[in-house]
C-alpha cells in the first residue's frame, strides 16, 4: 500500500494533457492560461495623471493662470506659458512642459474679470516636483511579460489580458469529465427509496464540485454488473478525457471495478492507499493518456480523495483547537472548521461517524491532514488542510 | 467622510432583496438557498454494514458457518442461527440477528466440502460488540434541519439535498446586475488605442469576478456626457438590479455620475470613504430597491471597492512580513501576497505605484487591511485580509 504523497506523485505525473483552445476573453475565467501575455505598450502608456487639479511647471509661484484644461481621452496639449497651468482630470495625458500636479484640494480656483487663476492653498513645502503623476511605463515596459502561460485566470488577469487588447485567449480546454456512481443501493434523488435503498448523492457532490472549477460534467449511474460495466465504461471511455467513479473498489463480492477497467485496457497506476478515509482508492490510466479515479464509494471517501488528488489545491495550513488520537498506520484525514485567532488559523475538527457521514460536511470547510508516522496529534500544532469550501 | 465600517454597514443594511426562484438541484451551486432542508428519513437510514466482510451475533465462538450474502441494495435478511454467520458488503443493511461487523481483512474464509467457514483471525479481543457498523440515525434524525435558510450551496450542501431528494431548490434569485465603464480615454479592447487613450479593463474584470460568483452580468460603456449618461442609465436601470459603475465620481469636471444618479431618482447613502484607494466611492439606492454601486474608475479601487463593499467577504486575518508606513488619516487598503509559514497566514505588502497600478494584482491575493488609526503597521502583527483570489 503506497503513501499518500507517493499516490499524490503518481496522479501528478500522470495528469491528462489537455489540448488548447482559443476563448472570448470573459470565458477565459477560471481557466488556465496557454499562451504568455506581453505588453503591447508601456504600463501607463503616457505620463498619467493621477488626480483631478492643475498640472504646473514647478518653482517657486503659487499663483497661475490657468491656460487650458486637459481632460481624460484628449491629444496631449502643451502648456504654452511656463508660468500659467493646466487644470487636468484623472486619466488624462500630463501636458507638455508640465511636471507636477495638484489636486483641486489643495487650490483655490478664483475668477478675476473673466480669466480663472489657481492658488495653492497648502504650505508650497507639502508640494513634491512630480507628485500626483503616474509616470509612462513606470509599472510595466512594452515587451515585458505580464502573464505567465499556466496560471489559473482570476478578474485581475481579466484585466491585464483587457488592457492589451487580448479580446480571444488561449486556455487549456477543459477536459471533458464523466462521473458515474456504482452500487445496487443506489436510486435515483427523485425515487423514494426501499428501506434498505439510499438515494444517490456522491455524482452530484462530485458535479457540484466540478461545476465551481467550470467543468459541466456527464452524470451516469451503473449498477453491480459486470456485462453492464463492461460496456457501459468502455462507451464512457471513449466520450470522455477524465473519468471519476465512486464506489464497487474495496474487497466486496460485488467490488468489479479494477478488474473491469483491466480489461478495459485502463493500466492500474495503484490500487489503495495508507489513508482514512479513502484507502481502497484506485487510480489508472488508459493508453491514450485518460485518467480513472475509481473513488472509494462512502461518501467522506469519495469527497476526500476528489478534493485531494482531483483538484489542485493550494498549500495551506491550519492548527488544531483539539488533541486528535488515531492509532493507525495511516494519514488521517479529519474533518474541520476553521476560524481565525490571532491572526492564525483554527481548525476544529469534526470526527462524526466516519467516512459515510455526509451530513457532517456542511459543518467543515476542508480536512485537516494528519500524518501516518504519529498516533497522537496535539491541540496548538500546525498541520495541512485540504479546503473544500472557500 | 464616513468610515470604511460605516460605509459596510450602510452598504449591508441596504442589500438588493432578491426574490426566491426554484431551480434543478445542480443549477443551485454557489447560489443561496431559500429554504430550510428537513431530513426525510433517519440518516444512516438502517444500520449500515460500513466494511466488506462478516456479519454475527457476538459471542465467544471465532468460528462461523456462512449461512448467506447480504448485498448492499437488497431487502433485509435474517441471520436465522446465531451460531452462524452472514457475509456482508459495506453499505448493505445489517441482517436481522447480527450485532458486529468483521472485515475480511480479519478473517480467513475456508471451503469444508462445500460448506464455507469464516474464522477470525485476529485475536478475540481486538472485536468490540457493535463494530464496522454505522447504526441508523446515528448521524441525523428524521425530521432534524439538515440546512438552514440563507447558506451559501457547496458540493457538501449539493450531497445533502440529493439524499433527500431535493432535485429542485428554492435559491435566491442572483441579482440582474448591469457593469458600467465611463471615461472619454476609454476604447473597446479590439480598438488599437491612441497614444492618450487606454483600452477598457474594469468592466471586464468586474464581470469575470461577478461569473466566479454566478451571475452573468451586462456590459456598458458610456462617455463623459451628461445627456447621454442621463437616458442610458435611466433605461439600464429599468433592467436591472444592481448596477455597478466605475469611473466619473471624483472632483473633476466630466465628473457627473453623483449628479446624474442624483437626477434618475437614485438617493445618495454616501459618497466618499475615508479609504485608499477608492476614496470618492458613491452608493445609493433607488426607490424600487435597486442599489448603485458607483465605484472610482482606477482599476486598483475599483476593484478593491468591488471586493470589499460588493462580494460577500469572509473573515480572514493574515500577518504583515514587513513594517508598513501610511500617514494619512485613512484606511489603507494594500495589495498583498500571502504564504503559509509554522501555520500562520503570511502577507508580503506590494505597495506599487497606487491605485492604477493593476498589473500588480496579478502577483496579489488580496487586500491587507490597514485601520485609519495608526501611521506604523508592524511586521508580525496581524490585520483583517480582503481576499481576491482563491
Amino acid at each position: 500500500m503506497i503513501s499518500v504523497n507517493e499516490a499524490l506523485k503518481i496522479v501528478k505525473e500522470n495528469t491528462f494533457i489537455p489540448s488548447i483552445s482559443e476563448v472570448p476573453l470573459l470565458e477565459s475565467m477560471g481557466k488556465i492560461l496557454a499562451e504568455n501575455i506581453v505588453a503591447d505598450r508601456d504600463f501607463p502608456p503616457f505620463d498619467r495623471v493621477a488626480m483631478d487639479g492643475i498640472a504646473i511647471k514647478k518653482s517657486n509661484q503659487i499663483i497661475f493662470e490657468i491656460e487650458k484644461t486637459q481632460y481624460a481621452g484628449e491629444p496631449q496639449k502643451t502648456l504654452q506659458n511656463p508660468k500659467n497651468c493646466v487644470e487636468v482630470m484623472t486619466g488624462a495625458v500630463l501636458p507638455l512642459g508640465c511636471d507636477t500636479v495638484i489636486r483641486y484640494e489643495d487650490v483655490d480656483i478664483q475668477d478675476k474679470e473673466g480669466t480663472k487663476y489657481a492658488k495653492i492653498s497648502i504650505p508650497f513645502s507639502e508640494i513634491k516636483s512630480g507628485q500626483n503623476i503616474h509616470p509612462k511605463g513606470s509599472d510595466r515596459k512594452q515587451g515585458d511579460i505580464l502573464l505567465q502561460k499556466g496560471l489559473k485566470i482570476s478578474p485581475a488577469e481579466i484585466a491585464v489580458m483587457a488592457s492589451v487588447g487580448k479580446d480571444r485567449v488561449l486556455i487549456e480546454t477543459p477536459p471533458r469529465v464523466a462521473v458515474i456512481s456504482t452500487g445496487d443501493e443506489l436510486v435515483e434523488i427523485t425515487t423514494n427509496p426501499k428501506p434498505y435503498q439510499i438515494r444517490m448523492s456522491n455524482s452530484y457532490m462530485l458535479a457540484g464540485a466540478l461545476a465551481q472549477i467550470g467543468i459541466k460534467a456527464n452524470l451516469y449511474h451503473l449498477t453491480d454488473d459486470k456485462e453492464l460495466l463492461f460496456n457501459k465504461l468502455q462507451e464512457i471511455l471513449l466520450n470522455h478525457d477524465i473519468l471519476l467513479l465512486s464506489g464497487g473498489v474495496s474487497a466486496g463480492k460485488k467490488d468489479f471495478v479494477p478488474e473491469i477497467l483491466n480489461n478495459l485496457g485502463v493500466k492500474k497506476l495503484f490500487h489503495k492507499v495508507a489513508q482514512k478515509p479513502g484507502k481502497p482508492f484506485w487510480f489508472g490510466k488508459s493508453e491514450e493518456g485518460k485518467t480513472v479515479f475509481a473513488l472509494p464509494g462512502n461518501p467522506v471517501s469519495t469527497f476526500l480523495c476528489f478534493c485531494k488528488y482531483f483538484l489542485p489545491q493550494k498549500e495551506e495550513q491550519v492548527i488544531l483547537d483539539k488533541t486528535i488520537f488515531f492509532k493507525p498506520d495511516l494519514t488521517y484525514f479529519v474533518p474541520a472548521k476553521t476560524y481565525f485567532q490571532d491572526g492564525q488559523m483554527m481548525a476544529t475538527p469534526f470526527e462524526g461517524s466516519g467516512s459515510a457521514d455526509f451530513a457532517n460536511l456542511t459543518d467543515c470547510d476542508g480536512f485537516v491532514e494528519l500524518p501516518a508516522d504519529s498516533q497522537e496529534f496535539k491541540s496548538g500544532i500546525s498541520f495541512e488542510f485540504v479546503r473544500f469550501r472557500g
